[in-house]
């Protein structure tokens, strides 16, 4: 029996674990894609309480703590920080075989040293041990002490990037890189709050914008300046990718409609967003970044709990949207004009897969490596079996040795032994399969590989 | 090599063989969900042979008999019963690594103590042996050899429920309590045999039903009834929830057409099933019962068949309908005038695992350890991958150890080692987990992980 | 540690390597569906090259390839074979876990006796070795060497079938029978090149086609030749069944539009799909032939490529279209009149395998053991895994021991041994459940299914 998340923690076999302690293990990290605040690195932030490193703004835990029976106030709530360090650990032995209890004890090894299992009984001593350590635990010693080379960060394109400035100007050590996502610009339901957000663009780019063909330059307009400051990755979360059929003056009227206050058809909507997704799609080409597609999420489930705590607080899941023939229209009018960008395309329900998996295989021309990917399993497939079934997928039908790997997508300091967690994983999919006699044990071609997958690749394909 | 269906039959590793034997296998069964007849229990039914207790009825056997050419006859036709058991007899081994297999071994083991194998050479035997010892093993002696506790069967809201009164009056060692599903007046598509329905529910209720309004009243009148009669949960069995927009009016309306016998669209019986649902949920919140939605069934598939031999023949398969959005507008409904009773979730096709196992999610919300359930491998997916899969989901996004576990969801008497059968599944996967060092081994712990959701979670859930 | 592709390739216990090898291994081989040319065999075809043997039509390769960042001048271009060998073979070590990692080596072996892993060093030396064996490895040798008892090619209706013709006249030792494939007669969106197809069908078949029932009448002209030749097969690729409601009329008008190279909407084109697929479902039942379909591609992805390379290069992927509805209205039209054939059904998307694993119960009516077959894994689908989640939907949700197994499903006379690989990996599912005590450890039963499955089942199915 192997003993509970000792220094073969998820290596089964002897060949895993040589190709995770020699290859994979000492690489640095490349975290290409997450939600950490730049305000936070730049400024060198330091922690009060395990609880705020920890536990505000961790909807993973969240949602654990209330299927487990525990109150908002625990959560989101207004506890003191002690009481909800100990209704989180009341709730961790009842995350056995959830993501979050190897996360949790990962993360108290990896930072804390504690080695001790987190439960109701032993609360009060690893708070305080944990405590006692945050003062040497400061953002910038977090990202040092955890070998990250690259942050890219998750960036409206209305934000003045003032923190990656100040990075680029006064740190070392690290690139603090932005990414542009432009999502608010195609949410169009809330017909009022679109024309606010664009009204914020229209500020930030200096462009009045009145007309289709003015958001586009305002948008190319703040695109030029994320450059300027060294971006080189977009992101759009959506349920799925939009390629209707449009004409520019069906776009420009959609938008007129909507910059009048007006609410558009579904049909309408996804014109517009059709269009807009295609002209960004462009500008990416052009400026030689790497645009990734995050597809599947149903949001805003609970609208109980959207009233009282507002986004991102716990309440979002999966959606089943048909996806296959949006992403191929999508990608090929991209690549119908020699216009496509590298490519990351991320689906959330695992059921897509595989049609996420052979789609990228479409445009793959050999003109780049790996030029649309297929992204690592993200969010609620951020788990061993998500992660072995996105690669075995990826394996199956694609190139798993051009595989650009693993990113945090996280909010949280804490949270980069993910990475770890994943070249684990990896390097026990290869090593069980070489000691099945599947893979030649040529430890020289498979370490490569491993070493490409935990860095080399990302490195190499985002040019950064 | 291990021994086919030895004392550890599915225990690949001694912590699952100690888990289960130490922790599983002594707990009650608690049958929250099945089909079995109330008046077979309550009139204490001796079966005459094998055949009818073993092979009337069971569309998973007739399915395998078909499938292997054996002719109508031998499955629901007049053959002997003595030729039937034949026929069966030679189908079993041509189900190998079909859950048939395990199932027919296990039962005449544990009911029988029959551990040949059984096949057509065999069949005559095992034949006489079996009927040998059906005159004690009548339905009460069986219940009470498998102890179990509580059964929960299956009943129309214009069920007199005499036979749950006379158990209740009489019986003694188990709560044999009705289930209240409604789905009939649900079903619109055949207008005469939807009105012929409402006619029952008129009769059964003494509430005169010619508006929409009468029939909620006649449904709530059932609803109280079925309540004095120690009812906890409830049930649906439809393709997808219903979450259409409508208003009071339109159902009203729809209603009144349909009770006038004429045809209404898809989108106004849509509207009118959208109605009653959210009504009915309001029911089951109000009586602090457990609704159930069990979802994706494909009814009907085969006309011909379906002509010849009625409902429930082992014709009906998987749709690949879309669930997210409709759950989860249905659900976030009820939760938002605070109306969501506990629920279960069941999806037919595995594909929806993960869609189901994120959904539950986003409505608990702190107040009840596990409100809202994924519920267990049902149908099709009643067999040990099926199972795993939907353990591993709710495992990776939620919280297995808050589970309330297994139901047969059957006609048969005989089928109760199915929780025998999920219990060893669920030790085998948590001692896999324990020997792989990716849980802690302790014994305390896990056992008691393993004893709640075997027996306890569903004990407190439901509050029997 | 096991060596890699040692004579226990895939094996991974001694029941599964004892199943293989004494029972699967020397199976004949019977390729009921495949895409080889009729006349290369029927001429007995030498390859010049093991680029041509090996790379010429491989879209499996050349997808590999431009992932790798291969120009297309070594894919489907221009540049000398062996350059394109060299270009293939250094791309092979970057396909590692892709099953053409297997595929290359096990065919380097199997064919050419050459053990060396093959990369950009091995390259050289390799090629001069195939290319030497090449003259003893004419497409009849490769076909007897294989053992190879049955081809079935698939085959245009418009076809001579001149070379099936001649090989029955002159060949020996192997069945090569057609398959009828009447795709181009369905797929009118292109009108112009639909009339050019009838037109040729027209010709063909000596029936002047100017309404829907001359259509019809040319088919089963086509259909009833195509017997003559000992066809035993029809197959269909296509997105999804189409089981729209239609009148003959409607069907009639609809052909007359597209006739007069009018457009037809997509709604009127399903229509006439809908049609001409069920009155073909009557021929092959009325003829006794097995009727297949191949659902759920998605084509033509990328139209760059398209124009440049034309249909087949590597460009089509997965669709994930709703299969359940349309398959069961389908075969429950024919089923209704009892003019169902035997069927089997092929999916792309993994994610219907349950669907499709269920679907075929529906259908099983005792009349023919194994009547409705969930095909074997196909395309994307043709690698270890995908092949163990067919078989191990089909064990759960039917019966595994009915199943007719492998298919090439090639273009390439160097790939039968992806049967052996089929049989490895059959063997070592039913091997690995024995070890585990899932299964009673009986050779006999369980070798007499193995032999079945290779080889068996197939031969008495199709009644070659």
């Amino acid at each position: 029996m192997k003993a509970f998340l000792d220094e073969d923690f998820l290596l089964q076999t002897k060949t895993a674990s040589r190709l995770y302690h020699d290859y994979a293990k000492e690489q640095p990290i490349i975290d290409y894609h997450c939600h950490l605040s730049p305000k936070d690195i730049a400024e060198n932030r330091v922690f009060d309480t395990i609880s705020e490193a920890w536990l505000a703004g961790d909807h993973y835990k969240w949602r654990a703590m209330r299927t487990n029976g525990v109150a908002e106030k625990y959560c989101t709530g207004d506890a003191p920080d002690k009481d909800k360090f100990q209704a989180w650990a009341e709730t961790v032995p009842y995350t056995l075989r959830n993501p979050l209890y190897h996360w949790t004890h990962l993360e108290l090894q990896r930072y804390f040293g504690v080695s001790d299992l987190l439960d109701g009984k032993s609360a009060d001593r690893i708070y305080d041990v944990c405590n006692e350590q945050l003062p040497n635990l400061s953002t910038q010693q977090i990202l040092q002490k955890m070998k990250v080379e690259v942050v890219c960060s998750t960036d409206d394109p209305t934000d003045s990037l003032e923190h990656h400035e100040d990075w680029a100007q006064n740190g070392s050590g690290l690139q603090l890189l932005p990414t542009f996502r432009p999502d608010k610009v195609l949410f169009t339901s809330d017909v009022s709050a679109w024309n606010a957000y664009v009204d914020r663009l229209s500020e930030a780019s200096g462009v009045e914008i009145s007309t289709y063909a003015n958001l586009l330059e305002a948008l190319k307009n703040r695109h030029d300046f994320f450059a300027s400051k060294g971006c080189k990755l977009s992101d759009a979360g959506l349920e799925r990718l939009y390629a209707s059929e449009f004409t520019e003056q069906e776009a420009t009227d959609v938008f007129a409609s909507l910059r009048k206050g007006k609410a558009v058809s579904a049909e309408d909507g996804d014109k517009y967003r059709s269009a807009v997704l295609l002209e960004l799609g462009r500008m990416h080409y052009e400026k030689g970044w790497t645009q990734q597609y995050h597809l599947g999420a149903l949001r805003n489930n609970n609208s109980r709990m959207l009233g009282k705590l507002g986004l991102d607080t716990g309440f979002d899941s999966m959606g089943d949207f048909p996806q296959a023939r949006a992403l191929s229209t999508f990608l090929d009018r991209l690549d119908g004009t020699d216009q496509l960008a590298k490519t990351i395309l991320y689906n959330l329900n695992p059921t897509d897969n595989a049609v996420f998996a052979t789609m990228v295989g479409n445009f793959n021309d050999g003109s780049i490596a790996g030029k649309v990917q297929f992204g690592s399993g993200w969010w609620f497939l951020d788990q061993k079996l998500g992660m072995e079934e996105q690669m075995n997928n990826l394996s199956n039908m694609g190139l798993l040795s051009r595989f650009v790997g693993m990113l945090t997508d996280s909010r949280s300091f804490l949270s980069f032994p993910r990475h770890e967690y994943f070249r684990r994983v990896l390097c026990n999919l290869i090593g069980t399969d070489v000691e099945n006699g599947e893979l030649p044990n040529d430890m020289d071609l498979l370490g490569g590989m491993v070493e490409n997958i935990c860095y080399g690749n990302a490195k190499q394909f985002f040019q950064f």
